[in-house]
């Protein structure tokens, strides 16, 4: 057994779900909406298994989707995308990820990885026998600061894996952060594989502005989005990379051997869904600020210390002000004993984890939050 | 870039669809059916999508398929499976394949591949560090021998790559030489990860016999399905892994970061099919024997020099007698020139490859089968 994957732990996300599952606890743990999601491009998706193409779509996605992308990005963020030679569509964001890290970095490459971090980061970079260079971002406001991106990058900097908006924080990365990111980028030619899947979840105003839309980070950019996370429908599993073409033709070898392809119907309902108008996503934003805003009020008047959510399904509270200091025996507790599955923010980290911040999931039902939020009273 | 998937070339079955859908071409090239598939199978999935569950299910897959998996081998071959030890659900079975390899072979491990081989083998093994062992299988027959085997076995074996019924001859492999194989992989200690996505496609009465039936061969095994193939629903990229406990644990791992999940509403369809009674397979196969005859019978009309096909949606044919010298401008020949997309079966070797075998895909209507006929009549 290759030992790499034999030590690695089970993830955080799924061990919660199966706890959940297993206790009947309200699930705030792992990212995902707990209503049906949008019955018009579910209907879409209903319609192309029946009446649709079932058989190998084109390896790089159908090409309604892939122009759906460009067309979808061009209308939001004014960003030129060539369907043909710059869009994919994937099995998912982590196939994505998967695809864009094996497809980059070679054995001995250094890639530079930012705590907390997703928890696919780090063993995928390992895979690739890549050198990780972690920057641990600080709390409360997790900025990039340049003398940590100073320690981090070196000429051997192949590339660096960035999530905006970062999951687990909810921290929208301002322009000043970004720019900083590219600066660095430039100057130690590396490519920025950008994790964008929250990209359409930010609220009070807030706009996501994609990494390759930076300065000189047109051609050192992949970009990774999710339409699980877009629609609302996380177990869809489709997602895309967008990238310049000498680096797409790179990750299109990738995506040949890690998953080919990519169910045609669901992709025609993802087509369908990126053609809605701005009001939809304003709409989907709107219903998940006021999910956060009506948790995050639950939560202080229990008397958590709530950590600001700027974007993403989540928010965290700092246990530290409850005399807490093991996130993980704190979650423990909250799931078996309490009834409520949430995620220790420590398994977002290599090294020096924070073992005072847990992380929920708002992205559900009122009545949901509610009960949640009764189950979390006797917690504190 | 990583170099390796960089000097990669485009798989040919994408290269051969994509020419045919640029050209009009009949497609005889890659491996689908061109009719839309049982339609109770894809009812039972717009179903799921319109009233069921649409977010993320459990990582190892929804347990009524991981049941229903293990309730088909059961009642089909007899073979027990424990749904929640030995079953995962992936994202098709080039998932599967990509997951096994990763997750078993560690740089420096041997591993054993015949040729002709699916083209994503060799790469995979590459890229997890793997040296590859080649055995070449010598037409017509294909078999394994004692001989091939002892030369390409050592105790260095980690794993060895199977594919039966072999894609692309179209053979199934007789007990004689599965013992053989299963007798190999004992002494060396070596896990068979063993493609069997085309174990329903079986023709004349011939049953698939699954290596972790193999004496010996249960705990060091992984058979790698393929519900698209199952169900002639190619593009819905549900596949599955079945093995050992002790081997899962390590392929769960190796799915959480190269997929993590797969679509439950696609999932639950396929978990509805694996519960049809036997005459839905029988009738199946009936169907695709039929189109193999014919098609099979309007070559050799033609003057072909058809090699028999046992199993896959495959036949091919031996382009030799014809003067013919080079499959590839063969192929190319054909698509461009004559409107029917087949693929060079050199494509399934990385040394010493046959360059006198054409394979073309059967499973379609008659009438594709007969248009295609026409065409190749002016190509002979
Ligand atoms: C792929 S499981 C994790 C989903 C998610 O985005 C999260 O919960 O952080
Ligand atoms: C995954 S594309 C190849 C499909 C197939 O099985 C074949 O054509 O050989």
């Amino acid at each position: 057994m290759n030992r790499l994957f034999a030590n690695l732990p089970t993830t955080v996300f799924e061990v919660m779900s199966s706890l959940a599952r297993e206790t009947g606890a309200i699930n705030l743990g792992q990212g995902f909406p707990d209503d049906p999601g949008p019955e018009d491009v579910r209907r879409a998706a209903a319609d192309a298994v029946l009446n649709g193409y079932n058989q190998y779509p084109s390896m790089m996605g159908i090409p309604e989707l892939r122009t759906a992308i460009a067309a979808h990005y061009k209308h939001w963020q004014g960003v030129d995308l060539d369907a043909n030679s710059e869009v994919m569509v994937t099995s998912g964001a982590t196939e994505a990820l998967a695809g864009a890290i094996l497809g980059i970095v070679e054995p001995g490459d250094e890639v530079v990885l930012f705590e907390p971090m997703y928890d696919a980061y780090l063993p995928l970079v390992r895979l690739a026998g890549g050198v990780p260079k972690f920057v641990t971002l600080q709390p409360p406001h997790f900025r990039l600061t340049e003398e940590a991106l100073a320690k981090a990058f070196s000429p051997k900097t192949k590339a660096v894996v960035f999530n905006n908006p970062l999951n687990p924080t909810a921290t929208v990365f301002s322009n000043e952060d970004l720019n900083l990111l590219a600066e660095f980028c430039r100057k130690f030619d590396a490519i920025a594989i950008s994790d964008e899947v929250w990209e359409h979840v930010v609220f009070d105003g807030r706009r996501h502005q994609p990494v390759l839309g930076l300065e000189g980070m047109r051609d050192r950019s992949v970009k990774i989005g999710s339409a699980g996370k877009i629609f609302s429908l996380t177990g869809w599993k489709v997602g895309f990379v967008a990238a310049a073409p000498h680096i797409m033709k790179v990750l299109a070898k990738s995506h040949q051997f890690l998953a080919f392809t990519t169910a045609p119907n669901l992709q025609a309902a993802v087509a369908y869904g990126l053609a809605k108008d701005d009001s939809y996503f304003e709409g989907m934003r709107t219903n998940f600020a006021r999910s956060r805003d009506r948790f995050t009020e639950g939560l202080r008047t229990l008397g958590f210390d709530v950590i600001p959510s700027q974007g993403t399904y989540f928010v965290n509270i700092d246990i530290a002000p409850l005399g807490e200091t093991d996130d993980v025996a704190f979650c423990r507790r909250l799931v078996m004993e309490h009834g409520v599955a949430a995620i220790p923010v420590s398994a977002f980290y290599a090294e020096g984890a924070v073992k005072n911040v847990v992380r929920f999931c708002f992205a559900k039902k009122d009545s949901t939050l509610d009960a949640g939020l009764e189950r979390l009273a006797k917690a504190i």
